[in-house]
Parts: structure tokens; C-alpha cells; sequence
């Protein structure tokens, strides 16, 4: 049983620190706001921290779970940041959808102080963070990936070592750049047949025995169709996740007509309001045709 | 066991009409180029016709599956076109991928001789076909596509009615553009995981386990890593169906905007002699930096 | 002066058919819509005419310039077509902006009957057909053209003869592709413009100077930012001219991705009730942030 | 007449300085290379500068040009700085196209040394900055623009005040959106006119008389269709400016979906080899069919 601490209780950490809390680790949580830690510790055995500092203090493991880059030097650096308190030969896990870029420069920061650094975002929502089913794509040295495996399970699915540190959220962006195609397809699709008066369900039925069949058409025709977008994985996240791989397209020059398209659509829905709607929710932009 | 013809012994007609002869069901077979017939005949019981219309001449079912509008209307109308010969309430079942406004056409004509008219357009390629595994979308009549049914479930795994004439080939537009997205979006997303010198298995494993996965991901990701592409579902056939979805749309007021942008790449694939290739060449448009 | 006929008194036709009876030539009009025809001959010297035939009957040249494709075979085919009454040696001039696939048709036809054809669309507006200053594409046999181009200036300020027949059309296609792109590049930059909170005039002014420059910067610009599109070109004929362009590019193998891509936003404009605003309307699909 | 530096002699800023010069301003230049400096006082009338810093100091006005933000803080910020030099009162003019972000970082940090700052991004390109003709979009305070705009004469055509730091740099941004939106568009129209087998010149003579109209219309036509790419404005740098503008969008909510995929096939013309082409090589992605 591992010493863990993990910073971000929020919709991923909650459930995430929740897992390694029953797996029987060591953890100590920390929220920037604190009702959400009081909710933590009433569900699950761990302590409290004020600051990632304190949380850090000691442990071999550093989880964390926050928004986005910003968000992660604030909880990484500094005086009351995790790496001020972390020890020599520590393992610092980067949970949170970041850049790969973030990623190179807190790990060659996290070196300069003998600390190790995975960056390791997860996919599976919500839902995957619950059930402790979720897949992880791990970017670090092998043998820091080796020590940290074992403990990510009691929350992941599939754990896998995916090369140097930054390759986790490379790709993380592998799988945004896929999902933006499908959703826009599927909107597409969906939206035609209703233009064209076709019966949905029976529709999604034929084209799911196939080469169209994906997971957002198993899992998300029908609220789609029903114009429900108030769950899942938000167009703000989405767009900030995009936004990483179309900059990391800029260094690396991979052409991404499409992925750019898809985020142009999506500032479209957050100018209807939307920035909070499932990434689903792309179909809104296309109009029935009045008169 | 049903009196039934063939017409169109292509990669996908050869084995259709092969399961309806090895189901016991009677069948005249025509197609244009004659060795394909005496192939037909070296492997499956029986008989030849030389024309559409002595091929459905008594048949209560006539199947036909060729290329697009215009084959279609040559093997039906005319002197030596299916029509012709067919008797009052029998069934001419369209398996060919073409425009609904085809299929309400013909469905006209059809009507006015006292004939009835499947559109019923099939997904599965030519593997689904040798199976007789195919997903069968068909629009018609409901006690028409009752008559039917049955006899269809030779090559079909699922065989649905989807309403009025025309139904199953919007069904089938749905299909096609929901594949766009996808294969656009997968090709974006394997040239970054390139750009970005990731293990590209590793990568697909741990996105084919959630919001990413699609068939096209799972069947496709490794053909188009390694550039193969002389197989599947050719382009040439894909920009003839998407074109159906784009004409229809301008029609019903659908708005397809990732459709009509995807349909221009393979226009760029075709230009680069691609016009065979499997869909999933759309990869081949997007380069990797010289420099 | 010539002895001429000119079928279709709409928008353009009313008052080019105006400029050759000032010019002196002797006009017989026909409209299908008989009121336009009693209008046009309270304010220019003609005689009217009850069908396209009968307009056509001993003319030298029979202009017309209606709708699209269709339009144009229901008034140059059929017995009370224009085709019937036509002389041999007499030049059928077209400036409907139709499909240059129709030009070759429609001139084969003629051809047989020993007539002549030009495809001669026009560019200017009505501002343009109002003060006789269009531009006129010509495609057909460089003599006849020669005899044509002397009339033609009645209403054309630049008459341009552009190769066999079907160029004219094509020459329009090029016309409408360019704009597609300059209106929605322009549409993009006074929507960010005005996100940005920037001088709008001021910022025209500027960008008006060099490479940003268009007439369509120039003369769009304010009525865009206004939100007014009740005048010019509209987009369902826009629609119309885009869509014979990609018909074409998918004859001749040209790639449209960003026309194609505008074509579908005209489509949204369209759901929106736009379909007869000014092609500039493409700005109101893009919405300011709210909240 | 003024005391000025100029920081960057670039292909821009070598003949803004010396326009200045001309003018009888005090010039003292400085360059990263100091072999433009040598070749400046060649041919105009200043004095050299070893460092940002040194060119700066005493001067009322110091101008700089260089490349991106980060070459920005680089020549202002730090020891060496301009910044470091600089007077209270006087005035920093960055020529930069620059996001708006830095200039708005930049004014911030300018203020508290009591330095005026002014973003003054200019159009015109080499032949522009050659003649003294450049347009020159000014963001800052209404009193500092008074006083720097007699001395931005020398070098522009048009000089115009558009409203707080960094409205300069937003209106440039405009500029560059409507540009990429032109130049996609007059891209297709001159492939599809090669594709068609239509006379280029001819074609643009039409077009050119009316709502397609442009100045990369008028100005690039020939040199696109010959294929001749090397001189203008690179691609590169186009790539950076519209990154500013779709960075900016990020911020202030616009939706840019032609520009971001203009951007992206931008990127395509890179991974060719094709960075320092001019913009106008757009088209090199468009390929005739081969077959
Ligand atoms: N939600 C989902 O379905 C999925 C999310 N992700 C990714 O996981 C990450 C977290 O997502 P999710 O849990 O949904 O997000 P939430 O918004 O629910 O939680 C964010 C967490 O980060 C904390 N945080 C944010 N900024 C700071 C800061 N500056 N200082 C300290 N703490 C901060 C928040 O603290 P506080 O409570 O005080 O706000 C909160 O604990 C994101 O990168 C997201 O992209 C990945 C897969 C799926
Ligand atoms: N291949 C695939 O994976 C799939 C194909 N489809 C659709 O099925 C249809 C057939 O495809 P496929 O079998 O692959 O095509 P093929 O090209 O292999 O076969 C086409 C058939 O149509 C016949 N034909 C074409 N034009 C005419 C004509 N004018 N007169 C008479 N016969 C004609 C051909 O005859 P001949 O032998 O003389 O050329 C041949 O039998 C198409 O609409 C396609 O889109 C649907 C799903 C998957
Ligand atoms: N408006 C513009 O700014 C420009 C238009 N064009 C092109 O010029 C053409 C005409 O445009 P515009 O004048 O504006 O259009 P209008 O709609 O004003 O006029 C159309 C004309 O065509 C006639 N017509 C249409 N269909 C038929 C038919 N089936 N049988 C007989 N007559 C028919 C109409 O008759 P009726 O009066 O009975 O309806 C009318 O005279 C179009 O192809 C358009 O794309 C080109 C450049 C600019």
C-alpha cells in the first residue's frame, strides 16, 4: 500500500482519490474549495491538507486532477506548491488534460529537484472515474511508469506506458482529434435524417451493425436526436483539449483540417450558450429548415 | 423457396445472388459481362439469362444490384429492361447504393405496370456479401417488404423496413456520413499520433477503449499506418453516395458542412490516383513536414 | 440594328431587354408571367409576344435569360419553344446563369437544327442590367460570337468571348467560386472585428488599402456590419450558380473544399429564412457571445 | 523633427528607418545580425546601436519590427532592453504584427516605467515599407498617437488611430482573416478555371470587373497560375498571424471556421516545403487529376 496524496477533488479526482482510498492507500486530499473535501471525507478514509504542500508532505505518490496548465503550475509550484514538499525519488502523477508542452517543462522542473513526473490524463468520464474503469495513457520513464502502474490501477481500466513524459497527453489528443470527426459526422447524420423524416432509432440500428458504428453513435443518438445536452464532457473542456493538440500540431506540423473545424463549430455553441453541454451537443448548430 | 432473378453480378452481386441459389431459392442470373455469369455458374445452381428481361421474366422477386442512377435505369426500363417482363405483384428489390430520387422514380414507373419496388441498399462490403452478413436497410411498401423479408435474410444479417420508398437509401446516406466524420477524424488523429513520433498501437489500444472507438478505428487504424489502402470500400463508390446525401440535402434544407468538405478530399485522393483506394486513404492527403 | 427577341422580363432580363429596344434594335418580348410584359412595354418600344416561339419567330437573335437549367429547356424545347421557331443561321444567346452541361446540350440541339448557340451569363446586379454596364462571358464559335458581341453592347460594359461553348459558364463558375471566398473571409473579420469591440469603419478603412481589399470589403462592408440583406444577390440563387460549379469540379476533377464548405453555410443561412437575402447574409451565422 | 530609434532592420523595418532618416529624423538603428546595420549606414544617415538598450536611450520615439511576441520581449524587456533605457514620456511604437495579448502585457509593463507604448502593425509588404506607402493601424492612447503620427508619416501612406493598445494588432488581425479567405477562394477559382481548360487571363479580365474583384485577385492571378511562389508574404508568417487571430478568438468568443481550416491547409503548404512562399501558394495544394 502506497503513501499518496491528490490534489482536485473535483468531477475526475473525487472518484479517483475515492479508488485509491478503498484499494487501502495511504491518502491525503486536498481541494482548493474545501466543502469538497469535508464531502470527501464523509464518503471515504483519508485526511485533509490546506494546501498541495501539505498534502505532498511525505508522500511517494502525488496525484492530481485539476483544469489545465494554469491551473496545475498553481498547484505544482510555488511555496504552497506539491513540488516544494515532495521527496527525492517521489513519483508527482499528472491526471489533468494539460498540454504535453506543460508537461516537458514541469517534468525538466520536477527533475531539477529529484522528483519524478508521469503525465498520465485519463478518458472515460464521469462514469469511468465511478466505477474505477477508466484508461490511462502514461507518459514518463519506464521504470517510474513501473513503480506508479500497480497504484493506478484501483482506478484504471487499461494503465498504459506510452513513451517519454508528454505522451500521455499526446495522446489524450490522439483520441479528442477522433472524437471531433465522429461527433460532427454523427451530427451531421443525424441531423439529415431528421431532415428527411426518417424513423432515428430504426436508422441507428442498420448503421450500427458497421463501418459507421462508433461509440458515440451507440451511446449518444439518442439524446442527441432528443436535443438533450446537460451531462457528459463539456464543450469548454472539449475546446481547451482541442486547443492542445491544434498547438502541438503548430510544433510538430501534422495538418489538422478537420480538428479545427470542429473547434471553430464548438466556439459556436458556446456563443449559443452551450459551453457547459455535452460535446454532443454540436448538433444544435445545424437547423431544420423554416417556411 | 421464391422464382427470383439477379441482375448485376459485381463484387457484391456475385455472392448475394450465390446465397439466394445456395437457400434453395430458384434464380436467372444476368450480367452485362458475360464471364462473370459462367463464373457465377461454375459455382452455384442456376440459370443464365442475356438479358434483364429474360432474367425476370416470371420471377416474383428481381433483385438487381449495379453502380449508380443511370445503370440502374438501363438495366430496368427499355425493351430488354427488367420491367418489361415483370408480372403484376412481383417485387423488383434494389440493392444498388443510389438517390432516393431514383428509387421514387423508378417506384413511379413501377407502380404504373402494377409492379412493386424495394429501394433496399446494403452495408457490409464485400466481405459482409461472402458472409451473407449484410445490413439491409429497405424502403417500400410494409406488406411489399413483409413479402420480402424472408427471402432477403439469405445474405442479410439484419433486414429492416424503414419506411416509404426512398427510405433505405436515405438510410444508407446516413450511413456514409457518419463514415466521413469518422474516417476524416481517424486520419487526423493517426498523422498527429505520427507527427508526434507516438507508438501508434499502443495508442489506438488505449482510445479504442471509450469515446474514440469506432469500427473504422478498429478495422482501419492499421492498414492506414502502414499506407495500404488496395481494398474495402473504393473512393470512387464513396464521393457517388456522398453526392447522393449532398443532392438530397439540398432538397430536404440539411446542412452538411463537414459532408461537403470531406467529399472535396477524396476529390483530392481521386486526383492523386486514389479513386480505388479504400475509404480510409483520406490519410494519404495529409502530409508529414519535410524539411 | 437587329431583329430580336428576349424571353424572360425578370430582375435582369426587364431592363436588358430595355437597353437593346433604346439601342434601336427591334425587341418582340415574352414572360411568362404576363403582367412583367405589359410593364416592360409602358417604358421601352417592342412588341410582346404570348410564347417563347412566337418571340423567337424570324428574329436573327433570341436572347433569354430565366431561371436555371430547367427553366431554360421549358422555354427552348417543346412545341412552343424557341427552338421551334428559329431560323437557320438565327443565334440563340443564353445568359440564364445555368450549367455549362446544359450549354453543351442545349447547343447540340440547336446544332441540329442548324441554329446557334452562346452561353453568355452576365455579372453586374441589377444595378448592373439597369445602367447597361454587365459583364458578359461568351462561350461558342468565335463568328458567331463576332456577330453577336456588336448587339451585346447594348447592356455589356466588357463582352468577352471565352472559348467553345460552355466557357461562358464556366467563366461564371470562377466569378461565384472567388466570391464565395471573399464573403466569408470578409464575414469572419467584421464578426471578429466586432467581437474584438474595433471602430468597424475605421477598420475598413485601413484593410481597405492593400491585400484585404475586395469590392466586395467595399461595398459590403457597412451593410453587413448593419445587418441588412434585403437587396442584391441572393443566396438561393447563390446556392444555385455554387452548385453547378461543384457539379462541374466533379467532371473535371478540380477540388472546392472551401467552396463546398461556404455552399453548406448558404445552406444554414437558407434554414434561417435567408434564402433571399444578399449573399452577404453569411455573417449572420455567426453569433456574438452571449453571457 | 524627432529623436528616434528603430530596433529590427528587417525587410521591413531596413526601409522604415531609413524613410525616417530621410525625413531628417535622428535615427539610431539597432539589429540582432550587425551586418544589416553596416549595410543601413550604407545607405542612410544615423547612428548604430550595440544594443536595444543603447539605441534607445534619450530617444522620444523608439520603433521596433521584429518578428513575433517572443523576439518582442526579447529586444524590449531584460538588461538590454529598450525598456531599460527609455525616458518617462517617451514612446515605444512596436511595427510588429504581434498578438494583441503582448501588447497589452507589453503597454502594462511600459506604464509602470512611465513609457507610452503604441502597437502599430503596418500592411503594405517589402514594396510598401520600400516606397514609405504603408498602411499602419495604431492602438494606444488617443493624446500618444497625436504626437507619434507626423513621425509614422514618413513611412505610411495611411496612418490611423483605431482605439486602445492593441486595437492596432486586432485590426491587423481582421486584415489577415479577410486575406486567407480571398486567397482560398481565388485558389479554387483558378484551379477550377485550369481544370475546365478556360483561358486564365481572359477569365480574370471578367472577373475582375466586379463583385469578385480583389487586390490578390488583380495582383496574383498571373503569378498563381504560373506557379511562382518566391517573394511576397511568407506563409509562415501568415500562419503566425492568424494563429494571433484565432488565439484572440479564443478569447473574445468570434467564430473563425474559414480561417482555422484556411490556417490548417496553410499548414499543408509547409509540410511541402513551402513556408517561405507567398501566400498566394495556397494553390499548390489543389492538384489537376491525374489518370
Ligand atoms: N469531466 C470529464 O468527463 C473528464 C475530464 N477530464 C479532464 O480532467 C480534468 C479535471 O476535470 P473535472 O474533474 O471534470 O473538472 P472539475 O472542474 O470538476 O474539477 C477541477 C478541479 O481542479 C481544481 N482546480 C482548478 N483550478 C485550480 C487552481 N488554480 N488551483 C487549485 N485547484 C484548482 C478544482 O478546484 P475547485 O473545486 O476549488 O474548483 C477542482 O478540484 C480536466 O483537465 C478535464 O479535461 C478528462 C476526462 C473526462
Ligand atoms: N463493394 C462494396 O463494398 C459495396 C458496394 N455497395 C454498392 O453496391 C453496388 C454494387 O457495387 P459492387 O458490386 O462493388 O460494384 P461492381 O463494380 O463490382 O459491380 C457493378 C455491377 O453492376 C453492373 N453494371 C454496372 N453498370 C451497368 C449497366 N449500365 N448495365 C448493366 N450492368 C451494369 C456491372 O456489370 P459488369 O460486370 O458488366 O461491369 C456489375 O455487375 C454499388 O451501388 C455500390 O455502391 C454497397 C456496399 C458495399
Ligand atoms: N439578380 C441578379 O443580380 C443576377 C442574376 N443573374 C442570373 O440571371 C438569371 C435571371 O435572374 P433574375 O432576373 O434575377 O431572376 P428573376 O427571378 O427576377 O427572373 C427570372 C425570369 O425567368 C422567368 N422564368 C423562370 N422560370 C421560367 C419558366 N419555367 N418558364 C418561363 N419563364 C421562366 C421568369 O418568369 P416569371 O416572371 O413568369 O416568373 C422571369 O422572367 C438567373 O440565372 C440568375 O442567376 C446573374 C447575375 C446577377
Amino acid at each position: 500500500m502506497a503513501d499518496t496524496a491528490f490534489i482536485g477533488l473535483g468531477v475526475m479526482g473525487f472518484n479517483m482519490a475515492g479508488h485509491l482510498a478503498c484499494e487501502g492507500h495511504q491518502v491525503r486530499v486536498y481541494n482548493r474549495t474545501q466543502g469538497r473535501v469535508k464531502l470527501w471525507l464523509d464518503e471515504f478514509a483519508g485526511e485533509a491538507a490546506l494546501t498541495p504542500r501539505e498534502a505532498a508532505e511525505g508522500a511517494e505518490m502525488v496525484m492530481c486532477c485539476v483544469g489545465n496548465d494554469d491551473d496545475l503550475r498553481s498547484v505544482l509550484l510555488g511555496d504552497n506548491g506539491a513540488f516544494a514538499a515532495m521527496k527525492k525519488g517521489s513519483i508527482l502523477i499528472d491526471h489533468t488534460t494539460a498540454s504535453a508542452q506543460a508537461a516537458r517543462e514541469l517534468s525538466a522542473i520536477a527533475e531539477q529537484r529529484g522528483i519524478e513526473f508521469l503525465d498520465a490524463p485519463v478518458s472515460g468520464g464521469q462514469s469511468g472515474a465511478e466505477a474505477g474503469m477508466l484508461s490511462i495513457a502514461v507518459g514518463g520513464k519506464q521504470e517510474v511508469y513501473a513503480r506508479a502502474a500497480p497504484v493506478l490501477e484501483a482506478y484504471g481500466k487499461l494503465v498504459k506506458h506510452m513513451g517519454p513524459v508528454g505522451s500521455g497527453q499526446l495522446t489524450k489528443m490522439v483520441n479528442q482529434i477522433c472524437i471531433a470527426g465522429i461527433v460532427q459526422g454523427l451530427a451531421e447524420g443525424l441531423h439529415f435524417a431528421q431532415a428527411a423524416g426518417l424513423d432515428i432509432a430504426a436508422a441507428m440500428e442498420v448503421i450500427g451493425q458497421g463501418a459507421a458504428q462508433s461509440w458515440q453513435q451507440q451511446n449518444r443518438w439518442q439524446s442527441m436526436s432528443e436535443g438533450r445536452f446537460d451531462f457528459g464532457f463539456a464543450v469548454n473542456w472539449m475546446r481547451k483539449d482541442l486547443n492542445f493538440a491544434l498547438d502541438e500540431a503548430r510544433r510538430n506540423g501534422a495538418q489538422l483540417p478537420l480538428t479545427a473545424l470542429v473547434d471553430q463549430f464548438y466556439s459556436q455553441v458556446q456563443a449559443a450558450g452551450g459551453g457547459r453541454w455535452d460535446t454532443s451537443s454540436l448538433i444544435t448548430r445545424l437547423k431544420t429548415t423554416i417556411d
